[in-house]
């Protein structure tokens, strides 16, 4: 059994279909975790009863007494109050204004952090995995929409009350596609998976994707990452400019943050990326080692993500960590 | 005669033209200054020797002696190594890898530091105008070319080695026109005085600005902001809408920023912005309001730069009594 003096850790990822809490001790070795389905729409009470419970679950499994969390950090979608720590609005899960900092230090008795899940996931890989060592790290992570995040000096970027970086709404093209946001041409319209997965159902539609068409039809929600890559490596060459183009406009998107907040790394992850580090790691790069001045040519690199899965939830317990400190 | 234990702190502005230097009281009062011409094409060495002699002629006429000198901070355009204190290129001057921190550490005998000249007006409008009390504040300032800067809590945001904010060549219009920097469609290639000024004198020269024809002709050196502003007021509508187009390419690229950095306050700055400041600030604001993400449309102001001329050499000072306190 761990000791009693030993400090423990908690993260906890809270996910818009599945909930994560792990315990790690002070060394950020994982000693135990929980996960359950979040089911957001039992409404908000239910909800915060649940990640209760699965933190409970989680410090059981590691055989560590409540009394022995030194902090929690959480990690959540959606716009924040930082300060206060509440969850503001959870489009996926319905949720407003739940209290969730008040609420877990109640229960547990110990500071507790509300963050932004792609700044843990991103304080994550720069305490402990791709981005270690770096002075200003920005995360890029194409998925669904395309998250970013900024560690600057050792903490997070953020904005008076809110988290910022949002690099999915950067405009990339004047006049380009509608975005979810209502805008025109932001970055998550012309690269996301959904952005790429759409095009690539119409090549699948139109019989220039016959791969793809193959091995997962027209239906957007089944064009994930893994079918896009698996039609690439079949032969699907149209699939591939697609995907190409896309990461082309991320990497003009990363040469304006690179003039903009000189990083040394750029991370990126997510799915997308997971599925074709190669291609994804060297279209960006190429194009922003292309577009930025001279001056930041040979000052930044730009690097896969390493924790996989497990960054946010170990980059929001670490952010705990740090914030406790202070 | 000003107090012995008084501390005072000297600003500097090295320009292409001219030098300036300040002597402020703790209050950041100004208690003298000299300014001189800077003669970069008698080089380094004698352009150093210049620096002293004007920094010694500020402490004089401020009748502040060496010793109540408290730190310097010079304000410098061009590459820096900013923990060095090293002037690495200075275009306009043709100077290279000056050592100023040392030089003037030995000279004066206090700490000193050496900041890019925009991020030292930035600093300075933070502490003492319009970006007083701001967590984050950007300052676009549109001249020759387009100078950006970023105060993130209290301090100026900065890269690895050397400063960052390189709005100028933030890309707004991909295949645009050529910019200085050799890249296309640079912020600086459709917005800055020289860019709006090549425009209007095609204007000009087609009888479409008859007003600025007669005040400023054709050449783009006799083209300055008071000109366009003249002609503007004169009734050339042809400069106003070019004018106005620039503005909305910086409220553009505001916007991408504001999306990114979330900053409570955007300054602008420089000499159009002087001479037209209600077109800039309303063009501006209106164009980035309408494009930024719905949840930061009102978390920002668009404001005028207050310090004028003084914005450089007072946040230069102000930069070194924040950077000797740490």
């Amino acid at each position: 059994m761990p000791s009693d003096k030993q400090k423990y850790w908690i993260g906890f990822d809270l996910g818009g279909t599945k909930m994560l809490a792990k315990v790690y001790d002070s060394d950020f070795t994982a000693v135990g975790s929980d996960r359950t389905k979040t089911r957001g729409n039992e409404g908000a009470e239910a909800g915060v009863e649940r990640i209760k419970q699965t933190i409970r679950n989680a410090l059981k499994n590691a055989d560590v007494s409540v009394k022995q969390a030194a902090g929690i950090g959480v990690g959540c979608p959606g716009p924040l109050d930082l300060d206060l720590g509440v969850v503001l609005d959870t489009p996926n899960l319905g949720w407003q204004n739940v209290q969730l900092r008040k609420e877990l230090q109640a229960e547990f008795g110990c500071p507790t952090f509300i963050v932004n899940d792609v700044d843990a996931g991103l304080y994550g890989e720069h305490r402990f995995g791709a981005a270690k060592g770096s002075r200003t790290s920005v995360g890029i992570f194409p998925g669904t929409g395309i998250g970013g995040g900024c560690i600057y000096e050792g903490k997070i970027l953020r904005g008076r009350k809110s988290s910022c970086m949002e690099i999915g709404h950067v405009q990339v093209m004047p006049e380009g596609p509608r975005c979810g946001c209502g805008r025109r041409g932001c970055l998550e319209a012309v690269a996301s998976r959904l952005s790429i997965a759409s095009r690539a159902a119409m090549a699948a539609y139109c019989g220039q994707a016959p791969n793809l068409l193959k091995e997962a039809g027209t239906d957007l929600a089944n064009i994930r990452s893994g079918a896009l890559a698996a039609a690439i490596e079949a032969g699907d060459v149209v699939v591939e400019s697609i995907v190409r183009e896309a990461a082309r406009h991320i990497g003009r998107a990363a040469a304006n943050i690179v003039n903009l907040l000189a990083p040394d790394v750029v991370v990126l992850g997510g799915g997308l990326v997971e599925a074709m580090t190669e291609l994804f790691v060297g279209e960006v790069e190429n194009t922003a080692r292309k577009r930025v001045l001279t001056s930041f040519k040979d000052t930044f690199t730009v690097v896969p993500a390493s924790l996989g899965d497990d960054a946010s939830v170990m980059g929001a317990a670490a952010w705990a960590q740090q914030e406790a400190k202070e």
